[in-house]
């Protein structure tokens, strides 16, 4: 049934983006001009980035400058109320589906982690593993012993522990945590949520409880221990777009229940390296580098699978440069090559045909080496205890500082 | 939309019996046999009655031998189980919508407590005050308190602290409890909660997602505290037959995800004064009395509402005498005039004309003042302290003794 449905969406509207499906029209590539419209969101301008760089007195992140956090929902509202000296908290969260994560995965960890030095504000971090166990037919034991593992990978990406909390759904859902849950699933109905997400009857209801979920860390109120009596706090989600779902809902029905509506500042999916025709596939790990991959994996599948917009003779390369609309390295390199000036040196070069596309993935496979080496030097020193540390619930007495 | 839908079903089928309706075809009253084929379960004959009293060493319960609880699901396996010397043990609750609890509320847990002290097993009380925070559109606040209001009536009923733990959703679901839930939700269409308990697509998730946790107190590890390495052990639950829906659900899950089904012990509704077309509506305050009635009140209500058998003159009455089978007075005495004799006699003498319809209304409002009297003395003994410590997650060392 759903995947007939799925077939019949994509037929009508060429594109399907949702928290579990990515795809773009037949042979072409997202058009996030026409998401934007669709989802109603907002783009982020360059007057945002001029704004944050003002008001946190550093350098916007090669993600926010390069736009690859594209998209916001009132995210001026969250900068307007920072200037007036109050703060905010971010939440973003990863369902532990797998046991190694790709880069596209690190993405929004890499964001948030930006974002949290340079406001000096609180994070909590939902591992979903009950939204896993029930969607991919995870054990709870197994989902949330991913949870664990990938909690590690989060904890790798620098996150200050006087200002995080990372917590398992399955250990933390209760109290008033799932009082808001009812709150929120009281404000919506079953039709709605199937215009959302696309649920049919054969979908098990486990499916439909979820949503309220993934919505409810939005509301300080979710986390007595780190915001008693902070309600009128606002929250700002980092996040891929395909999460936009979840929080239109929320944003729906916060008002209503008494919560401000959380604030997004949304991304751009992180390529497969067969094209930028979707998201990377867990399915498939030819698509994707790992954070686990060996400095031998990641240059046999940059050099092997990596789509390029190279010209298939050196010849007509030379003569007509590289299309660098559709080639992955560049688009790779415009995520974690965060020197400007080199970016634009190879860019032109590589464009102009000067440049060749074994040189390119050269370069990319050394960015990527030392990206994944670092990755992995860091996530090694994390320990059990660690998790345990960022996991426990807590109050955050200088998470503001 | 329900209530169109919930017309066309009565249309069809007469008689609507589900967790949050009750009523009989038009003028008629319940159809208990039907009732009984439809759900499936079986009835609870003489020999289940006689098993019971061997087996406990005591007179069976005036519900259990007047066939107040008249249908079951396994208990032939609970009362097996028990001859082979293992434990069980039993879960009940209340969805707190009122202050006052009225006679039917009382009966379950009436029928609970003999349980308790006849079998010497440990009982788990649910007040769903999530569920009656959803469905009555009360606010999370409101539903507590009225938990812990309720919590003290049904702690009247005289139920063993050793042996009796009582929780409030609101406060309790987490952990152990919330991955159950989730188990259960992975294992339940929406097509099938559509066909058990009727939800449209206007209803809101909120009742989507509460059918599992009214499931999974039926399993022992929902308890950690109390049946922690006891994943085996038997679950009876005693209720009115209209919670069955919830628990054939239950029942279709439960080997599925590891765990025995829960057995049942069901019983028909308490009527209303006016007559036995359905369960009191708690709308109606002069459709049922109130554990909070005062003697006048309760005289005031039988005389003026209870509807009789008796013949509309005292000439016929002498001629043709009451008819039993309508007369509120004498069901009501057979639920708690507990002296088998004097019941007979009445009847006897009622039907055959000599007795009048006065004479019995004045039996019932002493049998009725007395419970009543006896349940506001017991009610008034429950402190704050004894509903926290019936409430508390502890264990219950000696629950099986």
């Amino acid at each position: 049934m759903e995947k007939i449905e799925d077939k019949n969406r994509q037929q009508e509207e060429e594109q399907v983006v949702n928290p579990w499906e990515v795809s773009a029209k037949e042979g072409g590539k997202i058009d996030y001009d026409k998401l934007i419209d669709k989802f109603g969101c907002q783009r982020l301008d360059q007057s945002f980035v001029d704004r944050v760089q003002r008001l946190t007195c550093r350098p916007p992140h090669v993600f926010l400058r390069r736009g690859i956090f594209f998209a916001h929902r009132d995210f001026n509202d969250i900068l307007d109320a920072y200037e007036r000296g109050e703060k905010f908290y971010l939440y973003t969260g990863r369902g532990p589906s797998s046991e190694a994560l790709h880069l596209g995965h690190l993405i929004p960890f890499m964001f948030t982690k930006y974002l949290q030095d340079a406001f000096k504000v609180p994070l909590v971090i939902q591992l979903t593993d009950d939204e896993k166990c029930m969607w991919k037919n995870l054990s709870v034991e197994e989902s949330q012993r991913l949870a664990r593992e990938n909690a590690k990978d989060i904890i790798a990406c620098g996150f200050d522990i006087s200002k995080t909390f990372i917590f398992s759904d399955f250990d933390y859902v209760g109290g008033a945590f799932y009082k808001n849950m009812v709150k929120v699933a009281k404000c919506v109905t079953y039709n709605k949520v199937v215009g959302i997400f696309g649920f049919t009857g054969e979908d098990h209801i486990g499916k439909v409880s979820f949503p309220p979920v993934q919505a409810v860390p939005s509301f300080p109120s979710s986390f007595p221990h780190l915001f008693s009596g902070k309600d009128n706090l606002r929250c700002l989600i980092p996040c891929a777009i395909d999460q936009d779902p979840y929080f239109r809902m929320t944003r729906d029905v916060a008002p209503r229940i008494g919560y401000h509506k959380p604030a997004l500042i949304e991304s751009l999916f992180f390529p497969a390296l067969q094209g930028e025709t979707g998201k990377m596939s867990a399915s498939d790990p030819n698509s994707a580098i790992y954070v686990t991959d060996s400095a031998k994996d990641i240059k046999h599948k940059v050099n092997k699978h990596a789509f390029t917009g190279g010209q298939e003779s050196i010849e007509k390369h030379r003569q007509y440069g590289a299309n660098l609309e559709v080639d992955i390295p560049i688009k790779y390199l415009n995520f974690f090559l965060e020197d400007d000036a080199e970016l634009e040196h190879i860019k032109k070069e590589y464009g102009a045909g000067r440049m060749l596309t074994g040189e390119v993935k050269k370069r990319l496979t050394e960015v990527l080496t030392e990206l994944v080496e670092r990755h992995r030097r860091a996530r090694a020193a994390v320990t059990d205890e660690m998790v345990d540390a960022f996991m426990a619930v807590r109050p955050l007495p200088n998470m503001f500082d």
